[in-house]
């Protein structure tokens, strides 16, 4: 299937992919690849060609300059006037020599450090890393309820990611768990997430005092100090732009505080061409761009040279309804010139598995392929959103995460080159010289050799014939992931961690409970 | 959304592709694009470097003059050793000058020329070509039942076939109607086919009569004398390897007939990795190419210059039960590779949109668009298969063949350019400063101008919010795309057709068949 590829291990030790992996297997359910990273040696694709990207970088520069950006937030203005940009009451314009070179101090590769070595992942380069769904208020129960986030939901979704080899952090809390007190909502969840998995871990900016939390938990989980915890990104953040053209005071206390730890900032402008953006992709790729860069820039005059992510969501809306569409051709392509956008900054690239389905149906399916494509062809380094994703964010559902888990799996697979080898080749005409005319493969040594671990077994996908497959009741992939999602969340078990630090973490909870949390932030 | 590309129409006549395309309304069922095909204006992926396909077509001559092929038809043969290829009983070697030079004597893009102008399908160049279901011998009711191909069935895929605009030819019967007797049935399809639709069409190379009653049909429904048939391609035979290394005689028959009168032949290898093929894709891959060439060799021996097609159809077994799996990752990298290797050469190239699943589920939606992904982004110039193929080829599905077509209109709007160009992004950055910070995109006139035009509208994607869908009782996409198929048949009226060529085409049919059709061939 593919070459040895043991080069550039991440920086955990971790053996670099290889053609035939091992397969982790988990008691009482299939086994699955082991989670290792994938890496993009098939494309990008170019959706447009360079010169146009650098007619859309200089549009976006001449938005900045001309038109400028609202910082709702006298810090952020302050530190950015100071760098040379003009402030005017809260709109900030900014010369292009300043965003250029600003935006030329963030690395295009960072190490994004987990709660163990095992689990660090690459951020940037040709590595791709997959986060579970983030930020829904909704789920749909495995009983098929749709209810309001909650505790119990919240739980279960990261138990369910931390089976999923295939995924490699937390994006987000894959469901709000709205029962939670706001004020300490995001205590309790860094706690759980912490302890019920090992996966690097976010944090939301709702105010600095969130952000200070979280930082000083996954220094605590980690167990170590501060200074490591400044050397070493180990948390992220997503920095929405509220676009059009403005960026609130929470996001930017975000930007303030992890920047300034050298934590991970992503920075994603939400463009629905049409409704918060211009009705074309290129309008919405310019304002998507604008706002990065804008975003970007704050970063790097809080702290030179700090991990910094650009993300790209422009999609389109119904133009009938005006609600927003995910998973469309246009949103591929918008995928695709997002990361040539970022390959222009030399920056990490974020892009999303998204679908407006509200059924786990064929619309979920080629919607989220849709958007795989744009992503895997644009070049993402991190796919957001990556197994779970429903009704346009409104929903995670227990069985699409497993569906998409196993398309993340696929995804790997895809992206493994073949092995055209010289050896290769000779062993294969070798083999069809033995056959010849008329003949069969399977009793080759060729094939024999080779045939557990030559192809990606799929989870979810039945090929049984028609027949075994009536016998067994017609259940479709849904009704599969159903099964498998109860049977891992029945086979899970936490993850190892110390005792001393998991004490640490549940004092530091209770005390910042007992002081109210958040709630004078 | 894209500029204007009327450049290069089609010998038709037809204007080029257009940014904003009309759309044609059919009563009582929503609007679709019209049926102009799609231009690879994205693309293509090169999964491996030029220089391992290099070494893969080395490999491939290697196979051809050491091991070669089984031609299972004497004047196959007999044309080949005088052309230069060593015959040996039933074994064909050829040097690899003979194939090189036999390869580059065959058009890289030709017109395949439909009943009317206006369904005239450029095959080749930048072109893309999409072909419904062909060849499954069980189809699926709009009932749900599943059942035999029947005269009934094969009518109403025509029909679909003829009211979905995204397909522009028939590639094959959708199902076999194996209720008509095999000596007469190539009559009675052809005649369907050509009254029922205006499509561009099929012959099954069964046999050299059913080649010449599938020649002269065509030559009567378009109305033209032999001189200019034979001038203008507008039929087309698959021609199945009978893998590993063997054309059969029929098969072979076809090329010989079909080669000869400058119709088309597509030459598609059925090189399943691990079972009619080495089981490493690099190893199926050399094996694909070498039946490949060794057919398109004997195109271009009969005819110089002779329109033939590359076709790839590599895909992987399932190793548990050794039934072929279709729509897999590997499916799709065997796919963007086949585009190298057809590029090679300089051929038009064939993929398919295929599926191995059961149900209309979320497996069919991303099997089918694994398959897409690979032929899209694989360069292909004809998408076979690419309506309505289910389980692995064995039924054909209504409801999957309006979800597909669906799927088709969303491959052309992704492969139509985005519009970056100076004005626009100018347009755009006026618009922005318009709206400025905080305001929305709705009102301006940059978006009023576009917003019925601006982006694809599915046919079948359920956008609504899930209250309105709930009270919709929740339709997932099969039940929504059943519900289009019965609106299209019931839409449905058949195309014009001069009274005159429609006698002539049914005196054929009753004369053959009085004959006893392909009985004694």
């Amino acid at each position: 299937m593919s070459q040895a590829v043991g080069d550039d291990p991440g920086p955990g030790g971790r053996p670099g992919r290889r053609s035939r992996r091992p397969r982790r297997s988990v008691s009482a359910v299939p086994a699955q690849p082991l989670p290792s990273q994938a890496r993009h040696r098939i494309g990008p694709v170019d959706a447009i060609d360079a010169e146009r990207i650098e007619a859309i970088h200089l549009a976006s520069l001449d938005v900045l300059a001309r038109t400028g950006i609202e910082f709702l937030h006298p810090e952020a203005r302050r530190l950015l006037g100071d760098a040379g940009a003009e402030v005017d009451e809260l709109r900030v314009r900014f010369d292009p020599d300043l965003v250029t070179e600003a935006v030329a101090l963030a690395p295009s590769r960072f190490t994004w450090h987990g709660r163990v070595p095992q689990r660090n992942v690459e951020i940037g380069g040709d590595f791709v890393a997959n986060s579970c769904v983030g930020s829904t208020p909704m789920y749909v129960t495995l009983d098929g309820e749709r209810r309001s986030g909650d505790t119990e939901g919240y739980r279960d979704f990261l138990r369910l990611t931390q089976m999923l080899t295939s995924i490699h952090v937390l994006g987000g809390y894959p469901v709000e768990p709205i029962d939670l007190d706001p004020a300490v909502r995001h205590l309790h969840c860094a706690y759980d997430a912490h302890t019920l998995t090992d996966l690097p871990y976010n944090v939301y900016s709702l105010g600095r005092q969130r952000n200070v939390d979280g930082i000083e938990m996954v220094r605590i989980a980690r167990g170590v100090d501060d200074a490591t915890l400044d050397r070493e990104p180990s948390l992220w953040t997503v920095i929405n732009a509220n676009s059009p053209l403005r960026f609130d005071g929470p996001m930017l206390a975000g930007i303030l505080e992890m920047s300034a730890r050298n934590q991970i900032v992503c920075i994603t402008p939400f463009t629905l061409a049409g409704a918060m953006a211009p009705i074309t992709l290129a309008g919405a790729l310019v304002q998507q761009n604008a706002e990065a860069l804008a975003g970007i820039v704050l970063t790097q005059v809080v702290r030179p040279g700090s991990p910094v992510i650009y993300g790209g969501f422009t999609s389109n809306v119904d133009m009938r309804s005006g609600s927003p569409a995910f998973g469309t051709p246009e949103y591929a392509k918008a995928a695709l010139i997002g990361g040539q956008l970022a390959r222009r900054y030399g920056l990490p690239y974020r892009s999303s598995n998204v679908s407006a389905a509200n059924a786990v149906d064929a619309q979920a399916g080629y919607e989220s392929m849709w958007a795989l494509w744009g992503a895997v062809m644009g070049g993402a380094n991190l796919i957001m959103h990556g197994a779970g994703w429903m009704e346009g964010g409104l929903h995670a559902s227990y069985d699409k995460m497993v569906i998409d888990a196993d398309l993340l799996h696929m995804v790997t697979n895809f992206l493994d080159p073949v092995d055209a080898s010289d050896a290769e080749l000779a062993d294969a005409v070798a083999a069809i010289d033995e056959v010849g005319p008329g003949g069969h493969f399977f009793a080759t040594e060729h094939t024999q050799a080779r045939y557990t671990t030559e192809f990606h077994q799929p989870l979810i996908s039945d090929w049984r014939n028609w027949e075994s497959w009536t016998e067994a009741g017609r259940p479709e992939a849904k009704v599969r992931a159903n099964r498998l999602a109860r049977d891992l969340l029945a086979a899970y078990s936490p993850p190892p961690i110390d005792d001393a630090i998991e004490a640490e973490l549940r004092d530091y909870v209770d005390r910042r409970v007992a002081e109210g949390g958040a709630g004078g932030a």
